[in-house]
């Protein structure tokens, strides 16, 4: 599914709660576009540390980043605290699409829709390698 | 023209150098994925300032994000300077679409490709309103 | 008060609870020492938003940072929460110190403790103005 | 020697030029204070790396920092770039301290000064030990 200024919260049933930080702004006063990614991030690293328990630093499989795209549909800013949603799009052999929306307070449709593709690979060699199928299974289970 | 993989520094007119940070790297030791759109922000915004005159605080216009895309080919990494370059892609009535890339030294191919969609827009309204004409001249020379 | 490392968090009546982010850590794997002041900055800023009732884009006088420290005792690092501390230190005519405190989770002593001196501007012609007396007053409550 | 406001760029004999990010500006238009440490670090890591040949990931011994602390005399601003200064202050067993000041281009006086400590430690143990010699010499070929 396409990102889409229709999207509501309960498309997406994995949420992170941000609380933005004064730098998140820039000089025009509102959050710059490119911490709307830093937030992707949060949500993907938070739910691939909880859910899918990643070990970022001993595991022998890692993620690489290949493609992340945004689309801004209304700004955010400091202070109010971001709920963050994700939900997982496509699963291949070795990637992931995450596809993830962010909602400001007390708003139903999204400030921003975008997705993160990761692929895995093995932490030594950097080559790609198939998802663990523990790990697929929790992506399977938040499609 | 999709962002790829085959791009060139000579496809893009555009250039900036942008010595990495440090803290640019992530635990992974790598230039973080989030950090790409930092730089992508770098020269767009120094293509606005030096060539398209913007000034960013005083103008009667202003520009907003609405969409943005990285794909990562390679890794970046502190310390090393990106030169990161810029070209026109499509350019509408109140908007533009800017398609960058950024190499890593002695690199030809990119660490990544992308583009980055900006709306011109009324500072105080916040309405759009047609890219003014000396500017869309600029835009012509860099496609 | 010099910062100390025997700091406890009843020294400090405000409080903020601070999530860290997966960039906050550099690549040993820590919180930066830099983003410390990242969070001071936050506690400061939540404190003269929400107590002294400061208006950072509207009021006509404004917040210049003239010195800030840091000492470092323990390390902080993602995923954890980090509970700020302030109290008011020093309140001359145009300048407070805040004396700031981080704690990590379940750590009695500090991880960190320093201070950040502001002195009141007239926000047009920058020159600095006596606190105003409403705002001098909340911080003779937190001393 | 303490930090203070009569300066001058050769009272430091390490330099390093660094351009600011238009991000660096907080709403306030100036460059944010916490990223005069950012710029601080730079020029303690570029020293560290190209002078003490320190390797950040593969050497048996590590720095930690221990306090840090800035003066802010005059504001910084994107676009400009910053000229960084350095010179070593008090050299201990295990410890250094950096002295730094930051200048605006075309400015004789600082924009900053402030100091940095690091106290080298076993990567494994964690524990400090003695500044290797070769170290050693480098710091005082800076005093």
């Amino acid at each position: 599914m396409a990102p889409n200024g229709e999207a509501k919260r309960d498309d997406y049933p994995y949420r992170l709660a941000i609380p933005t930080r004064w730098m998140d702004n820039d000089m025009l006063g509102h959050v710059n576009n490119v911490v709307f990614y830093r937030y992707f991030e949060a949500i993907v690293v938070d739910f691939l540390t909880k859910e899918a328990k990643l070990d970022w630093l001993e595991d022998p499989h890692t993620c690489y980043a290949v493609e992340s795209m945004c689309r801004f549909w209304k700004p955010l800013s400091y202070p109010e605290t971001v709920e963050a949603r994700l939900r997982i799009g496509h699963i291949g052999t070795s990637s992931v699409r995450y596809e993830v929306a962010l909602f400001s307070e007390g708003n139903p449709g999204p400030a921003a829709t975008g997705h993160f593709v990761h692929v895995f690979v093995d932490r030594r060699t950097e080559r790609s390698l198939p998802i663990p199928a523990p790990i697929k299974q929790v992506f399977e289970n938040f499609k």
